[in-house]
């Protein structure tokens, strides 16, 4: 029986998911496999505590080095994330001529393109599956089942913490505060939460999506990027009664000018939008393809085992073509790398969509007519309006949904109105996808 | 640049957009594959019918055999269907040493055994994602996604026709009748559509999964098949106000006794499984591991581009082991063929569930008491009971929903309520899943 050999870099949970994996499913592995896996070496600065994996002698180590540069060993799986050590010991793994499998969305965003030219350079793959959405095969349907597709566009809820407190937000009507403790409290939020809850965690993701999707070079800073910590209870139940779900989208579309308008803020969606059901930490993405229409997949985002799954399938993808005696039998960016190209990207201001707008304005007379005289003015079409009596310090909120605008003159014409005198506060934003 | 050689036999609906795929998107093709795809010969009867396709010179011949005997096609795409020609002309381009994609579920399910045996013993694959789920990657992602999982079970919507029909019945109020013949004229549905309506074509599909998720010989004579002409408006209403949707459900587990629960029903779903959302001729299928927990994917599961799509995919999986010498990366059916066993079927009098029953009873005193008493001697008991007013055919209908009970006791039961003098037809009954 043929064995390939893998070391493990950090035994946090993913890390922690693939060795149970590795041990508990050893048998299915090697009948599917036609070979056995076998983890040679696990790293991690904390060796006492009990993980419930009964490693084999000499597995466990706390020098990461010891993995890397172990001559045996065939596929390196880096769990331990962020951009520092974790590159390193990426970089000295490839220069080892060994495969990388890695979660670390972070760092393939903001450093994807040097890593797999080196990969390239040295005829290793770097496989990425789990970086994104989980157990979803997000990565693997894009470069390999639509391979066929021009992908039109994605859009996908990529963040289980996010989900999560606006689902709460919007089905039990608890405060922000509230249900980012209890994502806090049930392990999906992190301490310092500000990584998902302002959309960059999710915009790592989309980075990568995007470069997959249409053979381009991972640009994470031109992805424009708007958390959900502004979203409050009065725009959810306004969003309810027009029959929307707002939900935070991590959204990439190919122009009609072939630039990338790439970009993750709140959106509202309709009901008839199947991610307007994706509730509580699932994730879901729609991929649309030239041929094949709409597919969505759905399923866990994130998480110990769900994560791992999809890290032992990129695995088992390389160990396969090892055990052929090739690598890198699909493109790692989709498109063969002398393809890859730098795509510009679609700035926000140039997009066109659907609006909702909230204002808090005075209680006086002639305020919508000022208001709607400037939106007016920048040819932005109110398609309903809706005033409440509702006072909230001396103000009334008034509600609005737009007709297809550009996002520049919405720009302009929030800015002026916020300059009139009986406007008190910024006015809230939020866009609509999939409305006409 | 390294050529690939294709042949299509058939040019229907489906071989139709694989050729405009290949024409089409040839570019985008190349620059993912880093080779061409070239279409060398397409077979069909018809050469004279408009496909809006520019076919080059000398690639149409009405002679199937001139595709499977031509020495320069690789890869032979059988979109014939049925199980006569298209099983000869298999057998013959795997006999050439040609590499097959079909998307004849007919075929696979019922001689699949011994034509993955042949493929085998002559080094070449049969691939079939176009056989199941149009476009949705279902066996890519049972295969090659979840192949360090276990697989639990898979519960799916495979039928367009019948989803179409169903939802029809449920969100119009329209009769089956008139919902076939929208199904029809919209061209959903076959002129026969007996094998659409019947669970037949889910049952082949579901054969195929089976064998993939478990690494079973497909077995298509032990899957349980019920259809959905019985399903009437009354158990429509009834499902809604108890919070169910009526799906026609392709059903398979992996039993306690290392037994292959399949089977084929009109399935009542809560609504907060998302399958009960998935409406019209859309299909969805979810999938549950070990590890990954519970992963749905959803799209087109049939018509011309996204059928075509999932052929493209395994065209193109073939042609990368192709150029690089290798053949058969990934098992046909997900285990090792050396590992594919005979796994006993778990008969459907088996199973343990929840179930749906309407009975249709005169309208006189005791008529509960009798039922009930009958029920409870068969260990069956009764979770809610619904009596209307509503007569029909001097009868009233009673609706009720059990906890967990013995289909054998269960079929035992109808048996003695259906012969007793106030029972006026026989009762309907509908399994439900994920009920609690």
């Amino acid at each position: 029986m043929k064995e390939i050999k893998i070391g493990i870099l950090g035994l946090g949970t993913v890390g922690t998911g693939i060795a149970k994996i590795l041990y508990d499913n050893a048998p299915l592995i090697t009948s599917r496999l036609g070979a056995t896996l076998t983890l040679k070496k696990c790293a991690d600065i904390d060796l006492q505590k009990n993980r419930g994996i009964q490693f084999e002698d000499g597995v466990l180590t706390s020098d990461a080095y010891e993995v890397v540069n172990d001559p045996e060993i065939d596929i390196v799986l880096e769990m331990i994330g962020g951009e520092t050590i974790a590159k390193d010991l990426i970089l000295k793994a490839i220069d080892n001529g060994k495969h990388i499998v890695t979660a670390n969305k972070a760092l393939l965003a903001s450093q994807g393109n040097m890593l797999f030219k080196k990969a390239t350079e040295k005829g290793v793959s770097i496989a990425f599956e789990p970086s994104v959405g989980g157990c979803m095969p997000i990565i693997k349907t894009i470069r390999e089942s639509l391979v066929g597709n021009h992908i039109v566009s994605i859009s996908g809820i990529l963040n289980g913490t996010c989900n999560y407190i606006l689902s709460k937000l919007t089905n039990e009507g608890v405060s922000f505060k509230d249900a980012l403790s209890e994502a806090q409290a049930e392990g999906f939020a992190e301490a310092d939460p500000t990584l998902d809850i302002e959309g960059f965690d999710t915009a790592h993701k989309l980075a990568i999506l995007s470069s997959i999707a249409y053979g381009a070079e991972i640009n994470l800073n031109d992805i424009y990027v708007e958390g959900i910590s502004n979203i409050n209870a009065m725009d959810i139940e306004f969003a309810n009664q027009c029959g929307y779900r707002i939900k935070l989208l991590a959204i990439t579309k190919f122009t009609k000018n072939a630039a990338i308008d790439a970009r993750v803020h709140p959106t509202m969606i309709p009901f008839s939008n199947p991610l307007s059901n994706v509730n509580g930490s699932l994730n879901a993405v729609t991929i649309s393809g030239d041929a094949v229409g709409d597919i969505m997949l759905y399923g866990h985002g994130a998480g110990m085992m769900p994560t791992a799954s999809a890290a032992i399938s990129d695995t088992i993808d390389i160990a396969r073509d090892l055990l052929n005696g090739i690598h890198t039998r699909v493109p790692m960016l989709s498109f063969k790398m002398d393809r890859i190209k730098k795509i510009p990207a679609q700035p926000i201001d140039e997009i066109s969509t659907y609006y909702y707008i909230r204002f808090s304005a005075l209680d006086q007379p002639g305020v919508l007519s000022k208001i709607s005289g400037i939106l007016g003015d920048h040819d932005i079409s109110i398609k309903s309006v809706h005033q409440t009596e509702r006072k909230s310090n001396g103000a009334v909120p008034i509600f609005m949904l737009t007709h297809q605008a550009k996002e520049a003159e919405i720009q302009k014409a929030l800015s002026k109105i916020f300059s009139l005198d009986v406007i008190t506060v910024s006015p809230s934003l939020i866009r609509i996808e999939g409305s006409n």
